[in-house]
C-alpha cells in the first residue's frame, strides 16, 4: 500500500483538472493575446477560469490576477506595497510566514526598510497585544498568513485586518494552506491582497493567484501587458484553465470532503494517543484547518521516523526546513520554542484521497517504529 | 484546410514533449524539494531537462535557472544587474526589444536610470558607432536581443557582448526567438544572462530558463530556496520535463528542419512577388531567422487582411501592438520609420508543422485577397 500524507507540500493533479487542461495541452494552443479565433477562444477560456476563482473567494473577476506560484504571488504583494509606501518603512510580519515572505523580508531589511517580526507562543499563536504595540506611524503594510503550513493554525486575519485598516494599513494574507481547507472570503476577511496556490488543491505546480481589492495601489513584480498589464508573461492557458476547475470544485463541493479529511486526522490522532504514551501534538490543536496533524513522541525522532516510515511507502514531512537534507529543525517549530530534543515531529496532512484503511495502515506502521525506536534508544542509554 | 503561421507568437506542444510531460501531471507529483523517494525522481528528473537544456546552449547546469516565463527571465536579469549596478545609472538598449525588456526599463527611468534606448535604420538595424557613442563610464548593462520577433533580424550580438564587455558592461541577450531556429552557444555569443521560453519551441507557455553565467552578481527577482535560492517558487516539474524534452530535441535535430522553414519561407517570398507587385519585406532580410516574413501590399493593410485570412482558417498576426485590439502600428514597425500609410505589413512566421500544401493554399488565398482589398480601395478613390 502507497500512503501519502503530505499534501500541505503538494496534492496529485485531480482527474477532472487534468482532462479540462488537455485540448489547451493540444490542439487549443493559441496565444490569447492573438486576434484570430482560436487565440479569442483561449482568452475566454481563461476568463472563465479567473471567474470561477472569483467566486471561489468572493471577489470581482478584474480582482484576481494569475500568476506561476504563492511564492510570485506573495513577493509581487509586498514588493508593490513596498513601492508604494510613500516613504514609510515599517512592515509587521510573523516568526511563523512562509519562507517567500521571510526572504522577501530579509531583502527589504537591506533596502533600510523596518521589518517587525511577531513572536508566537508555545502554540505558534500570535498575540493581538503583541500586534497592535508593534504599529507605528511608520507601518504601511502587514503580512500574514491564514493558516500555518507545518502547525495548521488558523490565525484572526478578520480582526487583526481590522485594527491595520484603522492605522491606514495594508494587509496582505497568505492563504495557501487554507483554500480549499476553510473558508476563504475576501470581502469577510477584509484583507487588501491575498495569495494560494494551486498545487495545493489538486491543480498543477506553477500556477497560482494573486487576488488584489480594487483600488489597492499596484506596481507588477514582472512587467508586461498581460493580466490587465499587472503581470507580464504569455500566460499558462492550461494551468489556469486546471485551476479554474479545480476552484470550481471546491465551490460545488462545499466543504463537504474536507469534513471526511478532518475525520481522518481526528481519528489518526486519536488512534495514536491511545496506542502510545508520551504523545505531543504541536501547534493551536483546537483551532487548526482540519487535515493537518504536527505529531511528536517522546524518544522517537521525527527525521528517523520519516525515513524508517518511507520503507513502508509512507510519505510524509518531518519537522526539518523543508529546502535541506540537513536535520536543522524548522523556523516555524524554532520559533514555537519546541523541546525538539525529547519532541521532534512528523507532519501529518491528509486529504480527500487518504482512504480509512490507508490510515489505518499508517497507523499500524507508525505505531510499530516509535516503538521500535524507543526500544532501540533506551537500549542505546542503558 | 487550417494553416497557423504565428509561431513566433506561440508554438504546438510536440507529441513527444507532452508525452514526456504526462507522468509528471498524473502519478509522479510529489515535490522536489521533498526527501522521500518520489520527489527524489521528480528532483532527479528537473535536473535531467537543465542538463539537456545546458546542452543546447552549450552551457554548464549550475548556469541554468527555469523561470515561468521569457518576460520573468527578462525582468530577472535586467532587475538582478539594476540592483547590483554599484551606483551606475546607464543601461544601453534599442527600440525594438521586447515590451518585457522595455516596460522594465520604463519602471527603472521612473526609480532615476539612465536608459538609452538605441535607434534603428529602416531595415530595423543597429549602428555599432551609435552604441559605442552611448557607452558612458556610468554604464553597466546592455539589453538587447539575438533575434527580433516581429520583423526577425538577427543582430550583431556576440561583436556587441565584445564592446560591452570591454567597457565592463554586463550583456543581458533576450533569444526568445533565436532558440531552435539558429544557433545559441552561450560561450560563441560570451553573454552574461541570456533568456528563451519554452512555447516558442514546442514546449509549454509558462515555462523558460535564465542562463546566468558563473560569476555574474545575481539578485533574485522572486526570493525562495529553489533553483540554487536563486528563483523562488514550487518547481512547475511537467513543464520543466517538457521543455528538457524540447531542448533535447532541437540538439537532436541540429537544424535539420529549420532548413525545410527556410525553404518554405522562401518559396512563400518568391511566390508572392512572382505573383503580385508592389510587395515590400521588412527587416534586415539577408540577415534574418529562417521563418520569418514581416510582408506588405501596396493598397492593402494588413490590419484587413489578417482578418480577411482569418475567415479562410489562416492564422497569423498582423503589425499592430499585439496587446491592443486597436490597430496602432507595433513600436517595432515605428521604430524603423515604416511606411505603414502604404504598406501595412502581415507577419508570417513559419515551423516545422507548416506543410508544402498549407503553403501553398495560404499563397492563393493571399494573393486572391490582396487583390481583392485593392480592387475594392481602387474603388473607394476613384
Amino acid at each position: 500500500m502507497e500512503v501519502y500524507v503530505d499534501n500541505n507540500a503538494t496534492t496529485k493533479v485531480d482527474e477532472d483538472v487534468l482532462n479540462a487542461m488537455l485540448p489547451y495541452l493540444k490542439e487549443s494552443f493559441a496565444n490569447p493575446s492573438s486576434l484570430y479565433d482560436s487565440g479569442k477562444k483561449t482568452r475566454k477560456a481563461v476568463n472563465a477560469a479567473r471567474s470561477n476563482v472569483a467566486k471561489m473567494l468572493n471577489a470581482e473577476e478584474k480582482e484576481i490576477i494569475f500568476t506561476a506560484s504563492a511564492t510570485e504571488s506573495n513577493v509581487t504583494a509586498i514588493m508593490s506595497a513596498a513601492r508604494n509606501s510613500n516613504g514609510k518603512k515599517r512592515i509587521i510580519t510573523s516568526k511563523l510566514e512562509h519562507a517567500s515572505i521571510l526572504e522577501t523580508m530579509n531583502y527589504l531589511e537591506t533596502q533600510g526598510f523596518d521589518i517587525v517580526y511577531l513572536d508566537v507562543d508555545d502554540k505558534g499563536r500570535i498575540s493581538t497585544e503583541d500586534f497592535k504595540k508593534a504599529i507605528n506611524g511608520d507601518t504601511f503594510l502587514v503580512a500574514m498568513m491564514l493558516a500555518n503550513n507545518e502547525l495548521g493554525n488558523i490565525y484572526p486575519i478578520k480582526e487583526f485586518c481590522q485594527i491595520a485598516h484603522e492605522n491606514n494599513i495594508l494587509f496582505h494574507c497568505d492563504c495557501t494552506q487554507a483554500v480549499g481547507k476553510i473558508k476563504v472570503d475576501v470581502k469577510e476577511l477584509g484583507v487588501d491582497t491575498l495569495s494560494f496556490s494551486g498545487h495545493k488543491i489538486h491543480a498543477p505546480k506553477g500556477v497560482a493567484v494573486l487576488y488584489v481589492k480594487e483600488g489597492t495601489p499596484y506596481t507588477p513584480l514582472i512587467f508586461g501587458h498581460q493580466e490587465n498589464n499587472r503581470r507580464g508573461g504569455t500566460e499558462n492557458v492550461p494551468y489556469i484553465i486546471g485551476l479554474g476547475k479545480a476552484a470550481e470544485k471546491i465551490v460545488e463541493d462545499n466543504f463537504q470532503s474536507i469534513e471526511k479529511v478532518k475525520e481522518l486526522r481526528d481519528y489518526f490522532e486519536e488512534q495514536i494517543k491511545s496506542k502510545l504514551d508520551d504523545v505531543h501534538i504541536y501547534g493551536d490543536v483546537d483551532n487548526r484547518i482540519p487535515n493537518t496533524s504536527n505529531i511528536a513522541f517522546l524518544n522517537a525522532n521525527g527525521n528517523e521516523l520519516a525515513i524508517i516510515l518511507e520503507a513502508s511507502n509512507i510519505s510524509l514531512s518531518n519537522g526539518s526546513a523543508c529546502n535541506t537534507t540537513e536535520p536543522k529543525p524548522s523556523d516555524v517549530l524554532v520559533a514555537c520554542h519546541a523541546n525538539l530534543k525529547d519532541y521532534f515531529p512528523i507532519r501529518v496532512s491528509f486529504d480527500s484521497y487518504n482512504t480509512k484503511e490507508q490510515v489505518d495502515y499508517f497507523i499500524n506502521k507508525l505505531v510499530l517504529n516509535v516503538n521500535m525506536l524507543r526500544r532501540k534508544n533506551n537500549g542505546n542509554s542503558n
